[in-house]
């Protein structure tokens, strides 16, 4: 039989699904499952874009411009003003989801054997796409006691090498829920330059921002502009995560150069995805201010009922919709597994997603769990009580 | 300022795309340009794909599988087996466009400095997804005055060394319109299965083949389960360029995990499009008819009214829907560039895309064209005059 590369073999299965055919036994042995184990909200999508695709008279569907359409992207550059973002259409190019542009973004700065510093933990896939390009992940590791924020700058500086060619953080953080301080970010912004170093950060979340707290940019730091790419995508501020339509945001303008080259290659975004992306630009505010409102409250509903759990740790979320939680367990791989094979209480149980995979250090975070606060006050309640009444009988 | 990596350098512009810049600067000063370069047909959607997005029901517009929907690779199945191809829906994985297939396939089954051999000339993007996967491609050369046919398979075999890991051809082709035998199918599976390798075919172009031919494909060969991938796309089938719907198709179980990794990393294909790929497989025949008939009469004005050029050589397409023709010009690259810039009729001039980026011999295909024929019988007619006027004066 012809062989698998080495790079398919050390490709990580994804951490958010490989419990799926746990899952799909459990459904089909009749049981109810509350999935806290991925991102997708069950907030709905704006009517502005829904209906800007049902509405739509394309008759030909043809390819976009690889860069993405030119309208969509001058409606984003203003958004982005709005965000004290100052950029042009020009600095913006739309990719299939923030995946896409993160892939593009390693190409494009990144050989195989570079490096890229990420503080740990973060989004499984960028393991993923790292493993995909050929890139080693340098984790600058976050600790669940100070709440995930930023190591101190020295301690982050001393993971740089001549191989190092970014710093890669997500802000607000998945799976952390970390907001970073002004301060963080321009002490990161200090470095990059320093070191001559890209400094990406994928603020998909950049909305989703609570207590008050402000998100501060990257690209709002002075001088980076040679430096600062941003990664975003319309799925989550949306609640479009299957649009997959994502941006690359910079204005190098040698990168940004490169970037198209990839960009070209895959010939277009997907071109009905962008017409709801440009429409949902016109959401107005009120829809943000009652999603935030909801989000608070369940994060409240959530982190309350997660401390009457014995023995648990929790990192309070400023931010994002995840949170991480330390359970009283040796493994959460082998725990989830059993959540979905051997538990229920009244035929209900919980699929979580096991933190491991949100590490690139081996053996860190085995008792930990990420919680994706997207289901209704009610389930959340119902499915950390599920998560109590199993821990008590869990044969650890 | 920070680095660009080298595979970002080593990328190719598109040789489709990179006289962009020249065609908005003639449409700036007024000229209107005959599109012969992109193969972005002016068929119409059919309906029933069109009315499947307007009439959708989506609220929450979420994730799909990241294999693709359950119920649009069930009714992909069927499809194939309707064309003799018989495979079930776990034996395909929906991508984001052909493309995206293409660069799964890659980084699942070759490392870098592996090799990739493809029958030359070839759609210049597989020298872009071979540069973005670090993979060395190596032409087998077809002549254009043999229409284009596959060489010898000695020579073929002739290629093949211990990091090859791939034959890779496109059937019908783009950008020869060239339609592979029965026989030549076999010879290439022999050789793939007695060398161990894997046999990829992209056959986007399937529906449309003339003549009278029959489309073979390489999954009808006995034996070649393990070895055959097929590249699949509704781009072209449905006049549906901007779905960014394609798929991967293999009965290689470890290929296929493999390729589900890198799926499950990018979470799914877009959602939109896969509501329009799904009903776009109820189409009704007559559609396909009609499209046919129009490729069958468009090709043969097409290729008469190019034989009317003094010193032209044109390889006539039995599918598909490009031609190659060799121009008496030394450089195609010069000639589409001053076509744009010093060249009109009554205001009208004429963009095609430069042969040389469908070769990866440096030198072959220089004085090449290849022509998209997307366009009605009057543009085409028109459009093949300004050449052969252009020809007339062209200073060479």
């Amino acid at each position: 039989m012809p062989t698998i590369s080495q790079k398919g073999h050390d490709m990580p299965a994804s951490p958010i699904r490989k419990l799926v055919p746990y899952a799909e036994q459990a459904t089909e042995n009749g049981k109810h499952i509350y999935y806290l184990n991925i991102g997708q909200p069950d907030i709905k999508t704006p009517e502005v874009a829904l209906n800007a695709v049902k509405q739509n008279d394309v008759e030909i569907l043809s390819y976009s411009r690889s860069e993405g359409s030119e309208t969509y992207r001058k409606k984003l550059a203003q958004y982005f003003g709005k965000h004290d973002i100052k950029v042009s259409h020009n600095d913006i190019i739309v990719t299939t989801g923030a995946s896409e542009a993160l892939l593009f973004l390693f190409s494009s700065i990144m050989d195989p054997n570079d490096e890229v510093i990420i503080s740990e933990p973060f989004y499984a896939n960028y393991i993923a796409f790292s493993t995909a390009s050929g890139v080693k992940v340098v984790p600058a590791i976050c600790d669940i006691d100070d709440n995930f924020a930023l190591p101190p700058i020295d301690t982050f500086e001393k993971l740089i090498t001549p191989k190092t060619k970014a710093i890669l953080i997500c802000n607000p953080g998945n799976p952390t829920g970390y907001l970073y301080s002004k301060e963080e970010i321009q002490q990161l912004a200090a470095l990059a330059i320093k070191h001559d170093l890209f400094l990406v950060a994928d603020e998909v979340y950049r909305e989703f921002v609570y207590d008050g707290n402000t998100h501060y940019s990257i690209m709002q730091v002075e001088g980076i502009d040679q430096h600062a790419v941003i990664i975003d995508s319309v799925s989550k501020r949306y609640s479009m995560c299957g649009a997959r339509v994502g941006c690359l945001v910079s204005k190098n303008k040698t990168l940004m150069q490169t970037v198209l080259k990839f960009a070209q290659a895959r010939l277009s975004p997907p071109t009905y995805a962008q017409i709801a992306s440009e429409a949902a630009l016109d959401t107005p505010q009120s829809y943000f201010d009652d999603v935030i409102e909801e989000y608070v409250d369940r994060r409240d509903t959530l982190i309350a009922e997660l401390k009457k759990i014995d023995g648990i740790k929790v990192a309070v979320p400023q931010g994002a919709f995840y949170c991480i939680a330390e359970l009283p367990i040796k493994n959460a791989d082998d725990f989830a597994q059993w959540l979905l094979e051997h538990f229920d209480i009244d035929g209900e149980t919980v699929m979580v997603a096991p933190a491991n995979g949100f590490y690139s250090t081996p053996g860190v975070g085995l008792n930990q769990i990420r919680i994706a606060y997207v289901l209704n006050k009610k389930s959340l309640v119902k499915a950390v009580n599920i998560l109590k009444e199993a821990l008590k009988v869990y044969p650890n």
